[in-house]
C-alpha cells in the first residue's frame, strides 16, 4: 500500500467499520452486501476488458453477454430481493446501465400492474422466460415531459377487433427507450387511443416489434438504435416508427381502462395509480445521487492524498495536495454532501415503503407531499451531484480527464438523471406548485401538517424580509438546530415571495398561466430553498441516531460544514431576509476554514467508510491501495492504439506527405 | 426553413450582419473569414464520416489524414497568417484538435525561439518539411504545474560530448503531450540538467524518439498512447520513458543557457523569456472560451425556438420552450456572457500584440499586469464557459445528450482548458499574488497605475465593508457605469479582506507560506471578483464603439443583463459590503425579468450574429434551418449499430438464454 494513504488511515480518529454499518443500515446489511459483492468478484465470467478499449458494437455485445449471465446467476443463487439484485448488478456493471434493464425495471412491472388476469396468463410466462424481451416506449422525438403532446395513435378497428398503430409525423417517432433499438422484440407503446371517433388520451399497448424467432423487425415497423450518446454506450436506446401496425384488441393493457369488442371505451377508476411508481423512481434517484457522489469523492480524496504537487513552504518537498486549503474547500463540502444525500436517500426509501402499504390500500393522503418532495429532491440532488462529479474530476488535475480515472464514465452515465424521469426544472416547478398551494391554504386559515407546516400563518407572519436589526439575533452558527431554523425561515420567505410575485402578476395581467410563468424564476428558487432546508434537517436528525462518540463527532462536523457552506453560497438570501448579520456571515467563513482543518485527518477514512470496492469504483486514481501511477502506466499500455508500434496512418499519410513538401 | 425560426428572424430589431462585423472586427474581416471557410466547405477532401461513428483508431486515422491535407492545402493557397490558419483549421476540424497540432503550436515555435543559428540551420528545414514531426514533452505522470518537481534527468557526459536522458522513476514518465504517442518522431524534452556534478534545473533537449524512416521507437525509448480520455479522441496524447538515451550535446537548445564541450554550464541572461509565450497562450484561451460558449448558446437557443413542449396556457398548443421564463433565465445570461467573453478576448489579443513589440525589445514593464490578468481571466472564462456548455446541453432536454447535438463533443474538447496551460485554481492564486502585492504597495504609499489602480490608498480607504446606511446610495441599477463602479468596489474590498486574512494568519503563525495557504479561499474569491470587474468593465467600454443604434440598444441590454445577473448570483458580497441595499437587490431581480422579455425577440438573431457555419457547429439541434427532427432521424439511421438489422449478440446470448430459463 502507498505510504501516504496508509498514514492517512492510521491517523483517523474513528472506526471506519462502524460508520460503514450506519451507511448500510446495520452490520447485518453490510455483511450481506459484501457476500453478494464477492459472488461477482470471485466469478471468472465477470472478468472483462475495460469497455473504454472497445468499439460501441463490442461494448453493446459485452453488455448483452453480462445481462444474460446475470439473469442466469441471480436465479441460480436465488437472489430475488430487489435490493440484493441491485447490489449484485451494480457490482457487475459499475456505473454502466444494462441493455435489458428496462425489461426488468419497466416492462415487467407494467405487465404486473396493468394486465387483466387473462393477459397476465399469456404475457408473464413469456416475459419471465425472456422469450419476450420488452421495453417501455413513451417519449417521442418531438415530445417528452408533456404527455398530452404525444402524437402516436392507436385507432380501434371493430371490424377486425384490432388496434391500428401509427406514427403520423416525424415528431411522433418513439425515441430514447432503452433496449428498443436492438434488444427488445416487444414494446409497451404509449399512444393516444381513438375509438368510435373519439380520442381518450394516452393508453398502453403491447406491440410486437421483432419476430420472436428470427428477431427481424416485423412489417410496418422501422426500428433501430438512435446513435452514439454522451454515455450509455452499452444501451441501444432506440427509435420506433409504426405504419399501420395491427395488434389484437387484447394487447391493450386493460386492468383499468378498457375497450370493449364493439369499441366502447370504459375509463379507469383513478388516475393516481401510476403516480406511485413515479414517486418511487424519483425517490430512488435521490439514492443514485448519493452513490455517484460517494464514488466521485472517494476517487478525488484518495488521489489527493497520494498526489504531491507544487509547494506550500518553499524548499520543502511537494506536499500532498489534500493539504491545500483550496483543495479541501473543493472536496470536503462535496464529501459532506455525499453523506447528506445518503441519509436523505434512506429517508425517502423508508418513507416510500412506509406509505406504499397505504397506497396499495387506496389511501393516497400522504402521496401529494411525498410526490412534491420526491420531485424537488430528485432535481436538487441530481443537479448538485452532477456539478460535483465534475468538480471532483477537475480536482484530479489532468488525470481526471483520462478514462482510467473512472470519472468521465461516472459523469456521462449519471448526468441523464437531471433529465429523465422528469426534467429537473419541471420537477422544481411541480414542487413549487405544492408549496404555493400549501402557502395559500395556510393563509386562508388552514392548519398545515407534515414537512410544509412551517408555512402555517402563525409562523410565516414573523418571517417577512426585514432588516436584521429588527430581528433578535439568536442564531448560533455552531448549533445545527439553529441553522435548521434559519434554513426553514429562508424557505418560508422565498415561498412567500414567489406567491407574492404571482399575486402581483395577476394584478397586472389577470391570467393565472402567464402569472405563473412570469414568476417561474422565483418559484424554482423557493423549491430549491425548501429542498435545501429538508436536506439540512434530515442530516441533523440523523445525528441523533449515531451512538458511537467518535463517529458522531466526525459526522457532526460534516453536517455543520454542509449547513454552513450552503449558507455562504447563498449568503445573499440570508442577509436579504435579515436571518444573519454581516458579522455572522464573516464568522461563518472563518468557521468553515476551521472545519476543513478539523476534517482533514479523517478525509480518507470518511471515503473509506463508503466501502466501495475497487471493482465497483473502477478507477485507477481511486484505488484503495493508492498505487496510482504504476497502474495507470499498465492500463495505458493496453490501449488499442498501442496494439501496433507503428500506426498505419504513418504509412498512409505522414510518410507520403514529406515528398510533397 | 422551419417556420418558427423564420419568424424569429423576421422579428429581430437589428441588422445581424452589422453585429457580425463588429464581432469579426470589421466587414473586411467578416468577408475574408467567409472566403477561407468556403475553401474548406467546397473541398471534397474534407467530406468525412461523423467521427462519433468511428472507433478510436479510425478517428485518429481520419484526423492524421486531415492534418496532412491541411498542411498541403494551406501552402497551396498561400495561407500563412496565424489568424487565417486558425480560421481554416477550425472550419476543417470543428471542436476536435489535430494530431500534429503541437508540432505547429509548440515544437516549431520553440525551435524558432530557442535554437542557436547553427541549430536552426539543422532543425528548421527538417521540421518545416515534416521529416521531423515533433512535440513538447514537459508534464510527467506525477508532476504538472510545479516545474521544479519534474524528475526527468539529462546528465552531460564530457567523454562522448553527449547528454544521457533518463526517466528515473515511474512518476517521471512523460505523460500527456499531444502527438507523442504515435505521431511524432522527435520531442523537445524538458529535463533537469546535470553537469559537472551539479543540477542546473529545467532545460530543453531535442530527443529523437522514433526512426525517421521506419517510425519504429529507438533503443531505450518506450513510447505509446496514454489511452482513451473524456475527449480528444483524435489525439495520441502519449507517454515517454527513457533509459540511458544518448543525444549529442548540440541537441540541447542553446540560444540562452549553454553547456560547453567540457561540461561548463552558462546560465541564461533572463528567466522572463518564456513568460511571454505563456501569457500569449492564456490570452488565446480567453477567446476559446468565447467561441465555445458562442457555439453552445447558438445550439441551445436555436433549438429552444424550434422545440415545442409542455404548456403555459392550458388547452393551447405547446409553446416554443424559449417562451418559458426558466429557459430564458438559463440561456440569456449565458448568451450575454458569450458576448462579454468575445469582447474580453478581443481586448486580450489587442493588448498582447500592443505590448509584444515591447517584449521583443526587452521591455517587460507591462508584462506582470498582463500576466496576472491573463492567468485570472483564463481561469474565470474557462470555468464559466465550461459550466455554461453543460447548462446549454441540459436545456435541450434529452436530445442534448445525443452526440448529434454536438454539445457532448463541444464539452469534452473544451473542458481541458480548465486544467491545461495552468490549472485554474493555481491561475487564480497567481492573479491574487499580484493583487495582494499591488494592495500592499498602495498601502505603502506607492501610486498604482493600470487596471489595479482602484487599489490605490485614496480609493480603498473608503471601501471598507460597512452598513449600507453609512454609504450614500448613489447606485443606479440601470446605469452600467454605476454597476462597473460597484463591481470595482467589491473587488477592492475582497482584495483587502484577503490581504487582511494573510495579516491575521501571520500574527498567529508567523509563517508566510502557511498564512498564504490558510487564506487561499479568500485569495481565489478576490481574484474572481477582480476578473468579474474587468469583464463588466470591458463589456461596458465596448458599447462606446458601437455606432449603429439598433445594435447598440440590443448589445446594451446584454451588457446590463450580464452585470445584473452577476450581482444576483453574488448578492451576498454586495450586501455584505453595503454596496447595495436589500430593496435594490429585489429591484434587480425584477429588472432581470424585464430584460429577459426584452431580449426574447432578438435571441435567435443574437446567436445568428456569431455567424457559425453549420459545418463548424456540427449540431443537428443547432442547424441554421431549424429542421431538427428529420435530420436527427437520418443521422441515427447511419449509426454503426444499425449496420445490420439483427445484432450478433441476439444469436450469441439472448436466443440461447431462453432454453436455460
Amino acid at each position: 500500500m502507498n505510504a501516504d494513504i496508509l498514514k492517512e488511515r492510521q491517523n483517523a480518529t474513528f472506526d471506519v467499520e462502524k460508520l460503514t454499518n450506519i451507511l448500510d443500515g446495520g452490520p447485518e446489511l453490510t455483511k450481506r452486501r459484501r457476500e453478494i459483492e464477492s459472488m461477482v468478484l470471485n466469478d471468472p465470467d465477470f472478468m472483462e476488458e475495460d469497455p473504454n478499449f472497445l468499439s460501441r458494437s463490442e461494448r453493446y455485445d459485452q453488455a448483452v453477454r453480462k445481462s444474460a449471465q446475470m439473469i442466469l446467476k441471480l436465479r441460480e443463487y436465488g437472489i430475488a430481493d430487489p435490493e440484493e439484485i441491485y447490489c449484485y448488478k451494480s457490482m457487475a456493471c459499475g456505473p454502466r446501465p444494462e441493455p435489458v434493464g428496462l425489461h426488468f425495471a419497466m416492462f415487467l412491472p407494467t405487465l404486473y400492474n396493468q394486465c387483466e388476469p387473462e393477459q397476465s396468463r399469456k404475457w408473464l410466462p413469456l416475459a419471465e422466460s425472456l422469450r419476450v424481451v420488452g421495453t417501455y416506449a413513451q417519449t417521442e422525438i418531438g415530445h417528452g415531459t408533456h404527455l398530452r403532446g404525444l402524437e402516436t395513435t392507436a385507432t380501434y378497428d371493430p371490424a377486425t377487433q384490432e388496434f391500428v398503430l401509427n406514427s403520423p409525423t416525424v415528431s411522433s417517432i418513439k425515441w430514447w427507450p432503452g433496449g428498443l433499438g436492438k434488444t427488445s422484440n416487444h414494446a409497451i407503446v404509449l399512444a393516444q387511443l381513438y375509438t368510435q371517433g373519439n380520442c381518450h388520451g394516452l393508453h398502453a399497448f403491447i406491440v410486437p416489434i421483432r419476430d420472436m424467432n428470427t428477431h427481424v423487425p416485423l412489417p410496418g415497423i422501422v426500428v433501430g438504435d438512435i446513435g452514439p450518446k454522451f454515455g450509455f454506450d452499452e444501451i441501444d436506446n432506440g427509435y420506433l416508427k409504426m405504419e399501420n401496425v395491427r395488434i389484437p384488441r387484447e394487447n391493450m393493457l386493460m386492468k383499468y381502462a378498457k375497450v370493449e369488442p364493439d369499441g366502447t371505451y370504459k375509463k379507469p377508476p383513478s388516475a393516481k395509480l401510476t403516480y406511485g411508481t413515479m414517486v418511487f423512481i424519483r425517490s430512488m434517484i435521490v439514492g443514485e445521487s448519493a452513490r455517484a457522489l460517494s464514488k466521485a469523492s472517494t476517487i478525488a480524496i484518495r488521489y489527493s492524498a497520494v498526489r504531491h504537487q507544487s509547494e506550500i513552504r518553499p524548499g520543502e518537498p511537494e506536499p500532498q495536495i489534500l493539504d491545500f486549503q483550496t483543495q479541501q474547500y473543493k472536496l470536503f463540502p462535496l464529501l459532506a454532501t455525499a453523506y447528506a444525500f445518503i441519509f436523505v436517500g434512506q429517508y425517502m426509501k423508508d418513507t416510500y415503503s412506509r406509505i406504499s402499504g397505504d397506497i396499495n390500500q387506496g389511501d393516497f393522503s400522504e402521496l401529494p407531499e411525498l410526490h412534491a418532495l420526491s420531485a424537488g429532491l430528485k432535481a436538487f440532488t441530481t443537479w448538485t451531484a452532477n456539478a460535483a462529479i465534475e468538480v471532483c474530476r477537475m480536482s484530479c488535475g489532468g488525470h481526471g480527464y483520462s478514462r482510467s480515472s473512472g470519472l468521465p464514465d461516472l459523469y456521462v452515465n449519471f448526468t441523464p438523471t437531471c433529465t429523465y424521469e422528469g426534467e429537473n426544472t419541471v420537477m422544481m416547478l411541480q414542487t413549487a406548485r405544492y408549496l404555493v398551494k400549501s402557502y395559500q391554504q395556510a393563509k386562508a386559515g388552514q392548519q398545515l401538517s407534515g414537512i410544509v407546516s412551517y408555512l402555517n400563518e402563525t409562523d410565516h407572519r414573523r418571517v417577512q424580509p426585514q432588516p436584521v436589526s429588527a430581528r433578535p439575533t439568536v442564531v448560533d452558527i455552531n448549533d445545527l438546530a439553529s441553522l435548521v431554523e434559519i434554513y426553514k425561515l429562508r424557505a418560508a420567505i422565498l415561498v412567500g415571495m414567489a406567491a407574492k410575485s404571482i399575486q402581483q402578476e395577476l394584478q397586472h395581467r389577470k391570467n393565472q398561466a402567464d402569472a405563473w410563468n412570469n414568476s417561474a424564476i422565483d418559484l424554482v428558487k423557493a423549491s430549491d430553498a425548501h429542498c435545501h432546508y429538508v436536506v439540512v434537517k434530515l442530516f441533523t436528525d440523523k445525528l441523533g441516531e449515531i451512538g458511537d462518540t467518535a463517529v458522531h463527532s466526525v459526522v457532526s462536523s460534516l453536517a455543520l460544514l454542509y449547513a454552513l457552506h450552503g449558507i455562504t453560497v447563498n449568503s445573499g438570501d440570508f442577509l436579504q431576509a435579515g436571518l444573519l448579520s454581516v458579522p455572522q456571515v464573516l464568522q461563518i467563513s472563518v468557521r468553515i476554514k476551521e472545519l476543513l482543518s478539523q476534517l482533514r485527518p479523517n478525509a480518507v477514512a470518511l471515503v473509506d467508510s463508503f466501502d466501495i470496492h475497487n471493482k465497483k469504483l473502477n478507477s485507477v486514481l481511486g484505488r484503495y491501495d493508492g498505487n496510482v501511477y504504476e497502474n495507470m502506466f499498465e492500463w495505458a499500455r493496453r490501449s488499442p492504439l498501442n496494439a501496433t508500434e507503428v500506426h498505419e496512418s504513418f504509412y498512409k499519410y505522414l510518410k507520403p506527405l514529406r515528398s510533397k513538401l
